[in-house]
């Protein structure tokens, strides 16, 4: 999200997605970093909410297009640390820490930081004063109270900021087709301890490695039921080293066990705790799951935990897990069986009214979600009594005036895709090309040509692969016709004129067996022209 | 699912499933034609219990390499003659059509059809004698009184079964993790017209066409609101011409006009009933919300009604053709919004326990669903004073002892595919080839190789094709290296060893840039092979 007051402008959050399966070769999805370049000389500085992936995770990329200042909560700032080592930027890159409650200036822009709560520590609202207006961006939450590290979502700080008036509001919508309240941690770790205190044998829990609450809500569930907990997968070791380094909830070693001393312990003393909980396939759980993992193998009654939501596009994956799991012999809980074991980290209806009526903005834009959902925020605001809202979509530039506000410009944002540390726009990374090998296949084509006598002969050859058809005969058949066909052309038909032409006479081919249609990668020489 | 007596079997239903987005180029995912080859000549015939996709859809291809006679009720029937002409079978293959609470003999079976209710008319489940025991085989299930049709779950009949003796019971878990009953129809349709009549615009619902009841609760809901409907998609049409010839439920007339007469109606007389429930890019409902229907276009104050389940795997492209519609100014309503415009066709826990009380059976092996549910549904049958219960995957075959039974045999059994009229295996629809292909691109490489001087010259030529990296410049660069590289070539050395080298050579030069490792198909030749 760009935001833009005069020539100055703030760039808010900068997060990954992850690729549908379509997307062959790509392991996240960016920002357009073009889009992004066009902006490079007005934007002042990124200014993160939290530390979740889909809010940091684009940041070292974004960092190679812009020269600019981070902000950013200490946990938070602890995450993107990592992040410009991994990339080698961190030398590079001003990182300024952030209190909430505290206010920072950065050009015309006046940003303080309002706490709110969410299923990562250290979160926070931007409450941004400008000369022309006041802007809340909410970021990602949820109103607890309650949680371990003794934080608490700042009413009296929004309330102050809906006093000085608020003249647009851009408000998290994961969650607002959902009637009623997320529900609360404390409500899911007590949860957690009587389900845990049904169970004999190994309990195996899945989780976001992130939510550093929950991991604590498990571990104490772990504690009163007289069992040790085993970390298991790099991401754990990664936020459980940054809770301790960067929040006040730091975890007791006295609760944890290594994995290499499981087999001191019965198994009703264990709690083996894995990230994984989408069924990455590389990640702990769903390796353990499959047995390939070298140090924890499912058996027959074991238990296992998924106290994490399945996000869209995942359920297949997280099910096959599931499987796994029952057929070596688990018990599998999950959401669908036992709803009280995880709560969401977005705020439910009842939540989003809430915090409209505390900010009484003028002017309201939801963001995050469906569209769908976007607009059943748009009317709960609405029903809130705020006149004027506005849905938008990735690409639209919104222009306030005086009342309201419109769309004055709309720009097409091709996303970008990383590869490893390789990045860049779908052109770049051939996508759409390989997309259509892996639909259709490809024939690899070389034809001579001679015309010696005026009369054109031609000797082809053609190695199709991945064509619906048993490749030799069709290979033959391509042969074939190849030779057949090009003893009919003119003699002085340029090489490019030919290669359009042999596309078509092998897709021909194809069709009589398949509905493919190949790529034709083709070498064509006239035999005058070899050395 | 086949069903063995001595030397005597039965294919029980013979179904398709939609291909997951990795199985790039197949439109169908069927059983192994293969395994079913191998027991062509004992079987008998294939007995259907009802006429959904996942229990008919593969059984013209299964025609293909059985010659048997098919059993079906009357509806179901008349949906496979469908599926024989359109695969040229109609004359070829019997089809017999069955009566509930009657008895068939086929071979060393006697096959009773007992009355089931589900979601699509003419249901039944297989009562089966045979000399060795009786097996029940239920098909898709759920408890349901009060259908339109006047058909009502054979209670009577399946306790009679009971009383006599089940050896083994196979049932529908699909609802095994679901607590509680299923619902009814009838709810669904006093609900839909309470929906209806709040609705001002025209209204479009959305369900799976196969669904007769609901098709006539939406029409209904429709009337007592005043509104007349039209029913837009092929298989629409293709379904309820089937209602109106196979059951005794036929469609008024009076109720449906002509898309080609909407425009003669207020938006507030119509409901608008499409196909596509799952967002099928080519059914009607997703064409609407997209704007490439050539009748019927989203509008300004719709209200869209999706009256069917998500089915695993296909929610993210459900929520894009929503958001499409709600771009398109729409209301949405869906099961996330309403849970009450749906219900389910699988029977849910209770009445899983209902069954099996009234069949008591000796043995219980759990089908349909994913693991978990099958775990699920065991333990329900054990809860129910089942003391034989199995559970058992794809491949496996059960032999029934006196007592128990055990699993004596397992084979790999391969899926096969269909693309169109194009069907096979995984190898030769080349499918993996292609995921290759999708993964990692092509490189083509053409290398003439001279080694008249003794020694060896090369010229190469590269055409790299969805490689990530700058096209022109990788190929320059391979071409270079490939040159460079068999300056040093063994004079002596054969082609194909030539060509596995070249590939490691292209690799090389793309690891530069990318970790994509592409198919390389090389044509290899020493000059003095050249005619």
């Amino acid at each position: 999200m760009l935001l833009g007051c005069g020539d100055d402008w703030l760039l808010l959050d900068c997060g990954v997605t992850f690729p549908e399966p379509e997307l062959t070769g790509v392991e996240l999805v960016l920002p357009s970093m073009a889009v992004l370049g066009s902006f490079a000389s007005k934007i002042r500085a990124i200014v993160l909410t939290h530390g979740h992936e889909d809010h940091i995770g684009a940041v070292p990329y974004a960092l190679q297009v812009l020269q600019v200042p981070v902000y950013a909560t200490r946990f938070t700032a602890g995450l993107v640390q990592h992040k410009l080592r991994e990339h080698g930027l961190a030398d590079q890159v001003t990182l300024h820490v952030v209190a909430p409650k505290t206010r920072v200036r950065i050009g015309p822009f006046d940003i303080g930081f309002l706490r709110v709560t969410h299923s990562i520590p250290d979160c926070v609202s931007l409450a941004i004063r400008t000369p022309l207006g006041n802007v809340l961006f909410t970021g990602d939450f949820k109103i607890e109270a309650g949680l371990r590290d003794g934080e608490v979502f700042d009413e009296a700080g929004f309330r102050a900021f809906g006093d000085e008036g608020v003249d647009l509001m851009m408000a998290d919508s994961t969650n607002a087709e959902v009637p009623g309240w997320s529900g609360s941690e404390a409500a899911v770790g007590k949860h957690l301890a009587e389900v845990f205190s049904g169970i004999r044998g190994r309990i195996l829990v899945g989780l976001f490695a992130s939510n550093i609450y929950r991991l604590h809500s498990i571990i104490d569930a772990a504690r009163v039921n007289g069992r040790y907990c085993v970390l298991l997968g790099k991401s754990l070791e990664r936020y459980t080293t940054a809770a301790n380094a960067y929040t006040s909830m730091p975890f007791d070693s006295e609760d944890i066990i290594g994995v290499k001393d499981l087999h001191r312990y019965d198994d009703d003393e264990v709690v083996i705790i894995c990230t994984g909980s989408q069924a990455e396939p590389r990640a702990a759980l769903s390796r353990v799951a499959n047995g390939t993992h070298p140090e924890v193998a499912v058996k027959q009654g074991d238990t296992v935990v998924l106290s994490a939501r399945q996000i869209p596009g995942n359920e297949r994956r997280i099910h096959a897990m599931l499987n796994d799991f029952a057929r070596g012999g688990a018990h599998v809980i999950y959401t669908r069986t036992d709803r009280e074991i995880h709560a969401s980290g977005h705020a439910y209806q009842e939540e989003l009214r809430t915090l409209l009526t505390w900010v009484r903005p003028r002017r309201f834009i939801p963001v995050h979600g469906e569209y769908t959902f976007l607009q059943r925020h748009a009317e709960l605001a609405q029903e809130c009594g705020v006149e004027r809202t506005l849905i938008i979509e990735n690409g639209q530039t919104v222009t306030l005036g005086t009342d309201g506000m419109r769309v004055s410009d709309v720009r097409t944002l091709s996303p970008w895709y990383a590869d490893g540390l390789v990045y860049g726009d779908a052109e770049s990374l051939q996508l759409v090309a390989r997309q259509q090998l892996g639909w259709h296949g490809a024939v690899a084509v070389q034809l001579d040509l001679d015309r010696s006598d005026g009369v054109v002969t031609g000797r082809a050859r053609a190695l199709p692969w991945g064509v619906q058809h048993e490749q030799g005969e069709l290979a033959k058949e391509i042969e074939t016709t190849l030779q057949r066909w090009s003893s009919g052309l003119n003699a002085k038909m340029p090489l490019s004129a030919v290669e359009g032409q042999i596309q078509s006479v092998v897709r021909k081919v194809v069709k009589r067996y398949s509905q493919r249609k190949p790529v034709v990668l083709s070498f064509v020489r006239w035999s005058d022209d070899v050395e």
